[in-house]
C-alpha cells in the first residue's frame, strides 16, 4: 500500500493521522491495537488470498475487459424485465450524484426531506396507477413482493380461510419459484391453477395471485375470480405492470386488495436482473399491515409539513420475533429513478409510451396471425406469445442470430415482449425470423372491457418539471435538503456508512452491464459470468466459507436463505424436528424475524452486564431444546460493538448440540483481513455488500446481501429463480443474481484495495471508533468495551444517566447534532437510550475531531439544563434542529440566541478555507418533526399544494 | 416536433405557456410575433437542411457508431498533450457535475465564491510552480498565451527595445505557428533562432521565447539567454510544463519575466487537442499588465475574506480599441480541474507522478542509447528525442502496429512523450520498436544544476482533501457556494445562458473521444474527422455560409480568425491599404480589439437614439476612409436586442464601398431558423458554440468560437498549427479543431433538434424575451424596441431614471435579486445604468414569472426609497446580497425585518412541493464584495489561514 494507492485514498486518516491518534488510544501501533482488541483465538494466519491491489485506472480497464465480454442484444425476452430509457437527466443527477446515491435510510427524516419527497411520489405513483390507495415505499422485487403479499394476506384473511395459497398458472415463473420457497417453512401449501376459472380457486383458500397482464401476455378481466375469491374469504392480490396500468383498468378497480409489481420499467436499466424496485399498494384496511417502509405526511414543530416514515412501529427490527416479514431495507434509489421518471413523462408521457409498446405487439400480433401463426389468446398489452411447435429454438436462433433476443417458453412457444425502445427494425427482424411480413398498422388489442379510465398521476408534481432544466432544477432542490456523506459524517453504528468511491460506482452505468437481460443467452454474457465468479470467490476467501450466492438482494434476504440452508441441510440428513433458532439478546431484530420466515421458532439468550452472550444461559438453552436446536445466530463483533472473547465457544457448545452456527455479517467491516467467520466456528454468514463493500445506502437501498457457507451447505445455496429444476432450496430473490446490476462496486473495490488495504482499512476503522471512543470517554461513558477497555469498530455512548439528571434525550441529542452539521449516530439501539457511533475507515481526522468537539460541546449544552440553567423546553437541545426560517425568524423570544441555534461551534467557519466563512453550513429544511401526529393523521401520498400556504 | 422530442424537453415553456405567453405580448401566434419583429428582407425561406431530429437515445447511440471509429492507442505523442488520469473524484464530482459546468462567469462574485476558490488555487499552483507571484486565472491553450506573452513583452519592454520577437527553435511547432500569425499583423518581427547561444539574439529584440524542457525534450540551463535578453532590454518569456517544474528550477528563479504553458496534463483528457487551460504567471511589476481574468482576494460587507476578479479595467470589453488583448474569456473548467489535481494530489504526489514521468524516459533513453541510437542531448524530463537516419517511419510505423503512437518529428528522427500513465508495457513496445532491450533502472537525466530546491503547494489546502472522501465533501462545499442554472434562471444579456442538456454533456466523458490525440494517424481517428465534417456542414448550413473552421477556441479568436481572413483575401487581391475597420458605437468592447490584432484601425460609426446604426454617419465614416475601408463589424440582432431594419442596407453600403461584412454571432439565437447572416449580406460570422449551441459556459470557459465564411474567404481560414506548409492564414489556436473535446455537445444539440427544433427554440426564445419586456414594462422602461415595439430575444430595462430619483444603482438591484433567488442581468450593457435580460428559450414559464415578480417586488423596494420612507443607505437593495451568517446575526438594527432581507416575496415558499416550504432558497456565502480595496490591495493567491479568524 503506497501513498498514491486507492487504499490510502479510500482510508481517511493519513499514517500520521493514525500515529496521532494510537497516541490518543493509548496504543503503539496499529497491530498492537488489533492485538488488543481482537481475541488471539478467531485471529485468522493465513492472510487473503486476493489479487494484488491495481489503481483505479487499471482496475476500471480490466473490468472494462470484462463488460466487452458482454454482447448486449435488443432484448425483446420480457419476463419482468424490459427496455427502457433511462432519461438523461436523471441519470445524471440521480444515478451518478453521491447527493442522491450515498444517503443513508431516512430515519433522520429531518435531514431526507428530499429523498422521502422523491418517495412519496413513487407512492402517489403506484396508488393512482393501480387503483388502490396506500403503498409503501418499494419492495426488493416483484416475487419477494408477491411473497409478502402471501403472508399479508394470510394475517389478513378470516381466521378461518385455510392455509392454501392459489396462484394462476400465468404468473412469472420466478414468481412462481420465490414463492414456493417462501410457502413451505411458515406452513402455507401453495397451488398453481388456471383462475380464468374461478371454480379453480381451491377450498381453505386464503388468499389468490393474479398476473395483470400475464406472463405470457395475455391480458385477463379477473373480475370472477376476484369475485369467488372474496366470496370464498380469501384477498387477492394482482401482480400488475404499472406501465400496462396507464391503459388498463385498474386492479384497484377490479377489485383487488392488493398490488405487487416491478418498477424496473420506470428508467431504470435492467442490470442483469436486478436491483428494480418492486412495489405494493393495498385497499385503506390493509394500510397497517403493509411490510417494508411507508412515507407518510406530518408536520414540523412550525406546524409546516413534513415528511418522515410513517407506522415504524411494525418494522421488523422492533416487533423481533412477532414480526410478520423481514424487510427491512427498501430499493430507494430504484424507487427514486421510477418516481422521476413518472415526474418527467407525466400522466399523458406515460399513457403515450405505453401506446407505443402496446402498438407495437398488436402490429407484431397481426404480423404473425397473418402468417399463420397461432397465439395465445386475443388480447394483448406488449406481449405476444406465438405457438410454434417444434420450432422454438429455430425462431429464437434466427432472431438471436440478427440480434434480437426473444424468450424461448418451451420448445413449442416463444414469448417476445416489446416496450419503450421497440423500433421497427426490432419488428421486423422478429417477423423474419418467423418468416412473416410486419403489419405497418394493427387495431389495439386492450380488451374494449379494460380499458381505462380513470385519471392518474393528476398531482402537479408529475406536470410542473417536464422541461429538461425544471427537471434537473427539482432533482437538485430535492437533493439539496438531504444529508449525504458529500456533506459529511454519517457515523450510524452497524450501517457502516464509509467511502463509496466515483472509480467504483462508475461501472454501474456502463452500458455493456446494464443492458443485459438475466435470460440473455450465456455466450452473449460472458463478462457479467467472470465478474459474479470472481466477486463470490474473492467474497468466499475473505470470510473464509467454501461458496457465495450473491442471490440475496438484501440483507434479509441473506439471514433467510442462511436459514433455509441450514433446515434443508438437517432436514436432508433427517433431522426434522430441528426448528429452533437460539439469539441473544442483544441481537438485530431481523435475525429473529428471519428465523421466523424460515420456519424457526425463537429462543432468546441472555447477554451478561458487558453485553456478551451469558454462556451459562446458552447451556441451559442448549440442554432445554436438546433436540430441537437447529442453529444460534450471533452478530460478530456483537452489536454492541465488541470482540467477544467467548466466540469460540459460543460456536462449539452450539456445534456439539448438533446446532449450526449462523454469523450475522452485519459487522463483518471489523473483522476483513484480520478474522473469517467460516474459520473460527461459522457455518453460515450473510454479508452487506452495501456497508463493508461499499455499494452505498442509496438512501435506504439497493443493497446486496450474499450468503457464503461451509463446504456442507454448499448443495443448499439458493436455487435459480427460473431453472426448470430447482434445488433443494428454492430461489429467495426474484433473479439469479439478485441486484447484479451493482456488483461491479464491490468488484472494483476488492480489485483497488486487495488482502493489504482491506486489512489496513479493517484496522484503521476500529482505531477511529477506539479514537471517539477515547476522545468522548469523559464526557459520555461509553457502555460496552472488551479487555483492555477497547472496542471495536463501534462504540455506544451512553446518554441513560445525563438524560435521568436533564430531561435530554437521545433523541434531542441526535436532533441537535443535525446544527451542529452532522447526521446522528445510531439512536438507541442496541440499548435504548445511547447513541452507537461507527466512523468507518473513511474519515478523516478533522472530521473524527470536529464531531468529537460538537459532541463535547453538546455536552456541555446538556450540563446547562442538568444544572438548572436553562428549562430543557427552552433549550436549543429541544428546539432542535433549527432551520432556516427559525433562525431568521422576525420574532426571537428564545432562552439562547440565534447564533447559538444556528452556528454552534464554529459551524461552517470550519470549512473556511481561501474565502467565504460562513459557507458549509447545512440548513435542515424542516424542524423537528411530529411523528406521532403523523401516524395518526396518516397519509401517504401527496398532499395538494394548498397545503403548502405561506 | 412532438411532446416527447429533445426539442420540447430543450423548450421551457409548453405550447399552453406559450399561448398565455402571447397574449401578454399580444400576438396571435409565434409565426405572427416572428413577422412583426423580424424585418421581411433578412427572412430566410430555404429552411435548413439538416437531418430530422432524432431522441435522446438514437442520437447517443449514432454518436456511439463515431466514437467507434476511433482507436485510441496508447499516446506517446507528447508535443503539448500527455496522458493523464483524469482522478474519478474530480470527473463526477466537477466534469459531470451541472452545478460546476452550467455556472456563469463570475462577474457576480458574491454568488461564484467557489469557483473563485478553485481558481484561486490554480493561480496558487501556477504561481509557486514557476516561481512567479502573479498568475492569472487560465488563458485558452499554451500557444495563445505565448502569443500574449509576446504582446504584454512588447508593452513591457523599454520603448527602446524594437520590434523582434525571438524564439528558440525548440519551442513547440504549433506555439511558432500562432506566434507566426499573430506577429505580423500587429507588426512585430518573428525570428526563431538557437537561443542556446546568447549571442543568437537578434539587434531589436523586445522579448524572447524558451521551452522548458523544450518541444525534443531537452532541458536547457537558460540563464545565460535569459541574461542577455534582459541586457538587451528584453523580456523573457518561458514555456513551461508545471509538471516538470516539481522537478525543475523554477523559470522565475532562472529569472523569467513571464512563463506561460498547458495545464493539460494535470487531469484533462487530451480530448484531440482541447480544451485545456493555459496559464500565464509573471513577475509583480507586470500584474496590472495581465492579460485574461484574475482573481484577487477582497473583503465583503461584513469584512470577511472574499473573493472576484480583480482589475477588470483591464478587460478587453472596457478597453475597446485601447485593448492591449482581446481574451474575454478563459478556461474555467479545465483550470478548476487542474487545480483540483492539484490539490488531490499535493506537492508529493505531483512530485511522485513527475518522478514516474521522468523515471520512464531515464530507462528509455539509457534502453536506447545502449542499443546504439543516438539521443538529443543528455538532458531530459520525460521526453526522449531520437535521431534515426531514415527509420523514423519504420519505427513509428512498428510501436503503432504495437498499440503506442509515438511522434515522428521528421524522417530522421522520433521523438518519445513518458508521462503519469506509461506503464514498463508501453516502454517495452517502444524499445521493441527500435530493436533495444528495455533498462530495469537508469540514472536520471535531469541535469544537477536545474533540480528544484523551492518548495511549492505549501498552502494547507494542497495537503488537507487528499482522502477521497474529504475530496468529494470540498468539491461540494464549493459547488455549494455557487448559483449555476442548476439553481434558476441566468438571464444575461447577450450570454445566452440555455439548457446544457445530460444527453448532450455525457459524450464528453466517453473515452473513445477523450483519449485520443490530436496528432494521432488518421486512421485511429475516423469518428472525430466525421464528427467535425457534419457539424462544420451542419453550423455552415444554419448559418447560410460555405464552410466554417471550428479551430477557433473562443469568440475573441474567432473574430479574430475572421478579420483576419479578410484582411488576407484583401491582400490576396492587392488591396493592402484596406486596414479600416467599422464598428458601430453600441458594439462589444471586444470587436474592436479584435481588430486591432488583426492589425486594423478602428473608426465608430454612431448608433441614433433608437441605438440603430446611424445610416448617415455610416455614409460619412464610408466617405471619409474610402479606400481604407476593409470591414463592418456589426453584432445582429444589435447588442441592445433589436432586428434593425436597415442591416441588408448597411451590408450593401459597405460592399459598394468595397468593404467586408462581418456579423458577430453573439445573438445567433434569435436568428437561427429565421435567418441566415450569410444570406442577408455578411461575408464572414464566428458563432459561440457555448451560447447558442448549448456548450455550457463552465464557469467562464472553455468556450468555443468557430469562424463562418463566405465561399470567396474559404482559402482564408485558419491553417492546421502542425501542417508542414500552413495556409496563407495561419493558425489562431494551437490544436488543428480547438477545443474538439466537447463538440460533441453542439453535434447533439443539433442531432436531437433538427431543423424544427432549432427554428422553434428561436421564437421561443423571442417570445420569451417579449413576455418580460411585456410584463416589466410598465415597472421598468424598455430602452430599446423595434416596430411594433417588439424586442429581439432580449431585452434592456433602463433604470437610468429610477436610480436618478432614488438612488439605487443597477449593482444595487443586481444584488438585491440574489436575496431572491436570481442570478442578475447584464449589468451596463450596452448601457450604462441599464440591465439587459436575456431568458433565453430553456426556461419555463413559472420561473420567468418568478423573475418577473421579483422584479417588480423590487420595483416596490425601489420606490420606497424614492418616496423617502427610506434611506437608500439603510436599505435592503444597498445591503444585498444578505447572507445566512447575517440574517441570524444576533444583533438586528437594520430598517427592514429579517423577513424582509432573506425571505423576499415568498423565496423558497415557490418551491414548496411535497413538503418542506423554505427550502430551495440559495444563500449567497458573502456580503456585497469591496471591489476598490481588493484592487488597492492586490493578493491573487492562496491567503493564509489565519485571515478566517471567527
Amino acid at each position: 500500500m503506497t501513498d498514491r494507492s486507492f487504499a490510502a485514498r479510500h482510508i481517511g486518516t493519513s499514517h500520521a493521522d493514525q500515529d496521532a491518534m494510537l497516541k490518543t488510544v493509548g496504543q503503539p501501533s496499529l497491530d498492537a491495537l488489533m492485538d488488543a482488541c481482537m481475541p488471539a483465538l478467531i485471529r485468522s494466519s493465513d492472510g487473503l488470498a486476493l489479487p494484488a491491489a491495481v489503481s483505479e485506472t487499471q482496475a476500471q480497464a480490466e473490468l472494462a475487459d470484462l463488460a466487452a465480454q458482454n454482447r448486449p442484444a435488443r432484448s425483446m425476452i420480457g419476463q419482468g424485465y424490459y427496455g427502457t430509457h433511462t432519461p438523461a437527466v436523471i441519470r445524471r443527477n440521480v444515478l451518478e450524484n453521491p447527493s442522491w446515491y450515498t444517503a443513508y435510510t431516512p430515519y433522520q427524516a429531518e435531514i431526507s426531506q428530499g429523498r422521502l419527497e422523491a418517495l412519496l411520489n413513487f407512492q402517489t405513483m403506484c396508488a393512482d396507477l393501480t387503483g388502490l390507495p396506500v403503498a409503501g415505499a418499494s419492495l426488493l422485487d416483484e416475487s419477494t413482493a408477491a411473497a409478502e403479499a402471501m403472508l399479508l394476506a394470510r394475517r389478513a384473511a378470516k381466521k378461518t380461510a385455510g392455509d392454501v395459497f392459489a396462484v394462476d398458472h400465468r404468473v412469472l415463473p420466478q414468481t412462481l419459484a420465490v414463492l414456493k420457497t417462501r410457502a413451505e417453512p411458515v406452513g402455507i401449501t401453495f397451488r398453481t391453477a388456471d383462475l380464468t376459472d374461478p371454480a379453480a380457486i381451491p377450498d381453505g383458500t386464503f388468499g389468490i395471485l393474479l398476473q395483470y397482464p400475464a406472463a405470457d401476455g395475455t391480458v385477463h378481466d379477473w373480475t370472477p375470480a376476484i369475485d369467488a375469491a372474496h366470496e370464498a374469504g380469501a384477498l387477492v392480490t394482482v401482480a400488475a405492470d404499472l406501465l400496462a396500468l396507464t391503459l388498463l383498468t385498474a386492479p384497484g378497480e377490479l377489485g383487488a386488495d392488493i398490488a405487487v409489481g416491478s418498477t424496473q420499467r420506470l428508467g431504470m436499466p435492467i442490470g442483469f436482473g436486478g436491483p428494480h424496485a418492486g412495489y405494493m399498494a393495498v385497499r385503506d384496511a390493509l394500510q397497517r399491515q403493509l411490510p417494508g417502509r411507508l412515507v407518510g405526511v406530518s408536520r414540523d414543530s412550525s406546524g409546516a409539513p413534513a415528511l418522515r416514515l410513517a407506522l415504524q412501529a411494525r418494522e421488523q427490527h422492533i416487533r423481533r420475533e412477532k414480526a410478520t416479514s423481514n424487510i427491512c431495507t427498501a430499493q430507494v434509489l430504484p424507487a427514486v429513478i421510477a418516481a422521476s421518471y413518472a415526474v418527467w413523462h407525466g400522466p399523458e408521457g406515460l399513457r403515450g409510451i405505453a401506446e407505443h409498446a402496446a402498438r407495437s405487439a398488436a402490429r407484431l400480433a397481426a404480423s404473425l396471425e397473418t402468417a399463420g401463426v397461432r397465439l395465445a389468446g386475443d388480447a394483448c398489452f406488449d406481449t405476444v406469445t406465438a405457438t410454434v411447435p417444434g420450432r422454438a429454438d429455430a425462431i429464437v436462433a434466427a432472431a438471436a442470430a440478427a440480434g434480437v433476443n426473444l424468450h424461448r417458453a418451451d420448445a413449442d412457444t416463444v414469448t417476445i415482449a416489446c416496450d419503450e425502445t421497440t423500433t421497427d427494425t426490432d419488428l421486423r427482424t422478429v417477423c423474419d425470423a418467423f418468416g412473416a411480413a410486419l403489419a405497418e398498422h394493427a387495431e389495439t388489442r386492450i380488451p374494449a372491457g379494460l380499458r381505462r379510465a380513470s385519471a392518474y398521476l393528476t398531482h402537479p408534481v408529475f406536470t410542473a418539471h417536464h422541461s429538461e432544466t425544471a427537471m434537473m432544477r427539482y432533482l437538485k432542490r430535492l437533493a439539496d435538503k438531504d444529508y449525504g456523506l458529500d456533506r459529511g459524517m454519517i457515523p450510524l453504528g452497524s450501517c457502516t456508512m464509509k467511502l463509496n468511491a466515483a472509480a467504483e460506482m462508475e461501472p454501474i452505468t456502463w452500458p455493456e452491464f446494464a443492458d443485459v437481460h438475466p435470460l440473455a443467452p450465456a455466450d452473449q454474457t460472458r463478462g457479467w459470468q467472470t465478474l459474479i465468479e470472481q466477486l463470490e470467490t474473492w467474497l468466499a476467501e475473505v470470510c473464509g466459507y467454501a461458496a457465495v450466492s450473491v442471490q440475496p438482494n438484501a440483507g434479509s434476504q441473506g439471514e433467510l436463505a442462511g436459514l433455509l440452508a441450514i433446515r434443508a441441510w438437517q432436514h436432508a440428513r433427517g433431522e426434522t424436528d430441528r426448528d429452533l433458532c437460539l439469539i441473544p439478546a442483544s441481537a438485530h431484530g431481523t435475525n429473529a424475524a428471519s428465523a421466523i420466515l424460515a420456519g424457526m421458532r425463537v429462543v432468546v439468550v441472555a447477554c451478561d452486564e458487558a453485553g456478551n452472550v451469558d454462556l451459562a444461559d446458552l447451556d441451559a438453552k442448549i440442554e432445554q431444546h436438546a433436540d430441537r436446536l437447529a442453529a444460534i445466530m450471533v452478530t460478530y463483533p456483537s452489536t454492541h460493538g465488541v470482540y467477544e472473547e467467548t466466540i469460540v465457544e459460543v460456536c462449539g457448545r452450539v456445534h456439539d448440540a448438533g446446532g449450526q452456527v449462523y454469523v450475522d455479517g452485519a459487522n463483518l467491516n471489523a473483522l476483513l483481513g484480520w478474522a473469517k467467520p467460516g474459520r473460527f466456528g461459522a457455518d453460515v454468514s450473510h454479508l452487506n455488500l452495501h456497508k463493508t463493500f461499499c455499494i452505498p445506502h442509496g438512501g435506504g437501498g439497493p443493497g446486496v446481501g450474499p450468503v457464503a457457507v461451509a463446504e456442507h451447505l454448499v448443495p443448499f445455496l439458493p436455487s435459480d429463480p427460473t431453472a426448470e429444476t430447482a434445488g433443494p432450496v428454492g430461489p429467495v430473490s426474484q433473479a439469479r443474481w439478485g441486484s447484479a446490476g451493482i456488483l461491479q462496486i464491490p468488484w472494483m473495490y476488492l480489485r483497488m484495495m486487495g488482502a493489504e488495504g482491506v486489512t489496513a482499512a479493517t484496522a484503521s476503522a476500529v482505531l477511529a471508533a477506539n479514537y471517539i471512543a477515547a476522545r468522548l470517554r469523559d464526557h459520555y461513558p461509553v457502555l460496552y468495551t472488551g479487555k483492555h477497555g477497547l472496542v471495536a469498530h463501534e462504540c455506544i455512548l451512553d446518554l441513560r444517566e445525563l438524560s435521568r439528571s436533564s430531561g435530554v434525550t437521545v433523541e434531542d441529542v441526535a436532533k441537535r447534532l443535525i446544527d451542529y452539521g452532522f447526521h446522528a449516530p445510531t439512536m438507541s439501539f442496541p440499548v435504548a437510550g445511547t447513541l452507537m457511533v461507527e466512523p468507518t475507515e473513511s474519515e478523516d481526522l478533522a472530521e473524527l475531531d470536529r464531531f468529537c468537539e460538537a459532541m463535547i460541546a453538546i455536552r456541555a449544552e446538556i450540563d446547562a439544563v442538568a444544572s438548572g440553567q436553562v428549562a430543557v423546553e427552552a433549550s436549543a437541545l429541544r428546539a432542535a434542529p433549527h432551520t432556516a426560517a427559525v433562525a431568521t425568524g422576525d420574532e426571537w423570544d428564545r432562552a439562547y440566541t440565534r447564533s447559538a441555534a444556528a452556528w454552534p461551534a464554529g459551524v461552517g467557519a470550519a470549512y473556511a478555507s481561501q474565502g467565504s466563512t460562513s459557507a458549509g453550513k447545512y440548513w435542515p429544511p424542516v424542524g423537528r418533526i411530529d411523528n406521532a401526529w403523523g401516524d395518526r393523521n396518516l397519509a401517504c401520498t401527496c398532499p395538494p399544494i394548498e397545503a403548502f400556504g405561506e
